[in-house]
């Protein structure tokens, strides 16, 4: 217990942030019954890796996600607030909140995360959304469903490829997964059920910058990730730079792919939280952390997750669910520990498994010092995703709808919600090529 | 089959609306091979009678809609497209859409329904959504999901009594559904999920201008609707005209209820698109048709649906799925008997069940001569519903939704999708109350 006697008062633990980090931390203080708030712009927590799913209509949104107050409501020393965090003053120990509201904290544990970066080209965000959130997710869903739509709609058989033609920035593990998918519902989902093309005409290019796909993991798994992708029908471009991002298409300095749906799977940028802290950052805008994790000079402030970096040994410390996890479990440790007045402990990084899925029957991963691809890999892939998704009814209906679209070939959730400001982009087509 | 040789060439049907009446006609004419184009501003096809469920949190939006072209797709003539009709032009009989394009027809079939209408108050909107749309049945999850929030960031107990204070504009199935669900939301979903209130203190109120709720029923199944409502928790308010609506509540005239969540479901209006018809209109702005559903003085245009103000007897056809769907059937046989210069036929109305459902275990219905009430009419209810439902798939995840939620008093879908936006309206707590 944090509010033991003794102490000259209930320590008050501030999160902000619940994703992976922050809803570890949360629970782990809980339990020992601190008194804690944790403060999220949204009501929920998101099990982002499978974000890519609702985008490429796989999965409706609430399947993968849980309202935070629901996950903590047994903690009865948790409160959750649902807001945005626009400041953080250390010296004074509080944090500012929209609308003004401040929360005074002992202990403040800061879990903001990331959001997609532009290298500088915030102007290409438009035309080239990236996906962190659920309505990042439901906005790529109905580009893609929509591009279908419009190109049904154009009679011009050139006019049309620009429809049918999609492009994904940056060859990460979101953007060989949003890629494979695509590549999927060209070919299967969507085949017969449009009259003036074959869906399986539609182009999707993948772009990545450096000499191959999935970088993070040994060069013959990026060698097999890239067969795959070939195999799902990808067109894998290395050495790929996108120069120039329009509405219209990509620029690649000597080349222009005319694309009318791009995605961003390119940078992450650290949440411009870190700043607020006047502490040294990385080039990555992240918090360089004590091996304890906690802020230089600032024992009481710990940043954790996509936000804080850390390196275990020699190795930085990945931006990945399991890593965001394990630090929001130690720096609750740490934070009980210190109000106990022992000694805090350095953060110890177990990489138990590294996966990317790429598409039906198709994934790489590295466990220990195994390293498996194609259906072996995709197959513990689904396991893992399974397993670590919260809620036992997600659980259950994530695997009935990833059972039903196997079998199916068809995707569950293809529904546009905001077709009406989206369809003010579809141009006319004469009405004889369409009725006679 | 319509293009037989013979005929001076192909007819061309248009159909405008793919509800219920649209698809049954589109399913009709595509059976019998006709040339076919459906025209749906959005991409799916809604099942409205559980709309209110998604806007409740008890289903994600994908459970109950499907993609038009997918559920037409083995018919080879019949082509989908997603546009929004701006203009009928029955004489040069050519459908303008947006954008500019232009559908000729030799026969159209108007199912272009309802929308909510405010009885000469537009104003009211903003304050008071209704629901017809998915993107409607999201925008009243999140009012009602953030309302909770905002209540949980308020430090002021009378202040947070608007945020708790939840008004249903309307006693008719949708208000009586909203109503039950909410107070169900309420009493048992959010229980000891906040820390500042009790979820249960919430009140949840609905408003009817007549002296019963659902007018439509016999007066004695009336009577048992309210029993039922006020049982789950619903303060029953009838006699009740709702004279102005803001965003901070409802005047009744001599009485001002303070409330931050209106929902809207005292009125529907007809398409706008009837008024291009050139024809009389009823009062609620509907097209009066002729016996067999076309329009007076043009045979080739068929009315169906919400938009229709059709007689069978001496009994107005009531604006209901089953009624819609009887009348998709008759226009598409018309249309068939016609092209095969046969007479057509008139409309009969078969009333197999009217139903409305409260809340757990709580409905009316009357079948035939035979009323029901309470449990035997809910589980009447949700069979019918599960049954009718669009998709084999749709019916397993609605039934595992709903068995999920009786067990569980649990609503899976409580995730508030555009929270930015919205969060805005929350107001500042000071920091004291809530950190101290």
């Amino acid at each position: 217990m944090l509010a033991r006697p003794g102490n000259a008062g209930l320590h008050r633990v501030v999160i902000v942030g619940c994703g992976f980090g922050g809803l570890a931390a949360a629970r782990a203080l809980g339990r020992a019954g601190a008194q804690v708030t944790v403060v999220d712009r949204t009501n929920h927590h998101l099990f982002q890796p499978l974000l890519y799913q609702v985008a490429t209509a796989g999965l409706a949104a609430p399947a993968i996600a849980a309202p935070i107050r629901h996950i903590l409501r047994r903690f009865r020393s948790v409160t959750v607030l649902m807001a945005e965090v626009i400041g953080i003053e250390p010296a004074a120990r509080r944090v500012i909140l929209d609308g003004g509201d401040v929360l005074e904290y002992d202990y403040l544990v800061l879990a903001a995360g990331s959001t997609h970066g532009y290298f500088g080209h915030d102007e290409w965000a438009h035309a080239a959304p990236g996906l962190k959130t659920l309505d990042d997710a439901i906005d790529i869903r109905n580009r893609v469903l929509l591009a279908y739509e419009h190109a049904e709609r154009e009679p011009d058989a050139v006019r049309r490829i620009p429809c049918l033609t999609f492009v994904v920035v940056g060859g990460g593990p979101t953007g060989v997964e949003l890629a494979g998918t695509l590549a999927e519902i060209a070919r299967h989902t969507l085949r017969e059920e449009f009259r003036r093309f074959d869906s399986r005409a539609a182009r999707v290019i993948l772009l990545e910058g450096g000499d191959r796909v999935l970088p993070g993991f040994p060069r013959d798994l990026s060698e097999k990730a890239r067969a795959q992708l070939q195999r799902l029908g990808v067109e894998v471009r290395t050495n790929a730079l996108a120069k120039h991002i329009d509405e219209h298409g990509v620029d690649l300095g000597g080349e222009r792919i005319d694309a009318r749906t791009v995605l961003w799977a390119a940078g992450v940028a650290a949440s411009p939280l870190a700043q607020a802290l006047g502490v040294s950052l990385d080039r990555a805008g992240r918090v360089r952390v004590e091996p304890d994790l906690s802020v230089p000079g600032r024992p009481e402030i710990f940043v954790i997750g996509d936000l804080a970096a850390v390196t275990d040994g020699d190795r930085q410390v990945p931006g990945v669910a399991q890593a965001a996890k394990q630090m929001g479990h130690r720096a609750a440790k740490n934070i009980l520990r210190r109000a106990r007045g022992e000694p805090t402990r350095p953060f110890r990084y177990r990489d138990y498994a590294t996966l990317a899925t790429i598409g039906r029957d198709s994934a790489v991963a590295v466990v220990g010092r195994l390293k498996l691809s194609g259906l072996v890999a995709w197959l513990f892939w689904v396991f893992l995703h399974i397993f670590f998704l919260i809620g036992f009814r997600n659980r259950i209906v994530v695997m009935f709808d990833w059972g039903w679209a196997y079998v199916t070939f068809q995707r569950y959730a293809r529904i546009a919600m905001t077709g009406r400001s989206e369809r003010s982009r579809v141009k006319a087509a004469p009405p004889s090529a369409r009725t006679t």
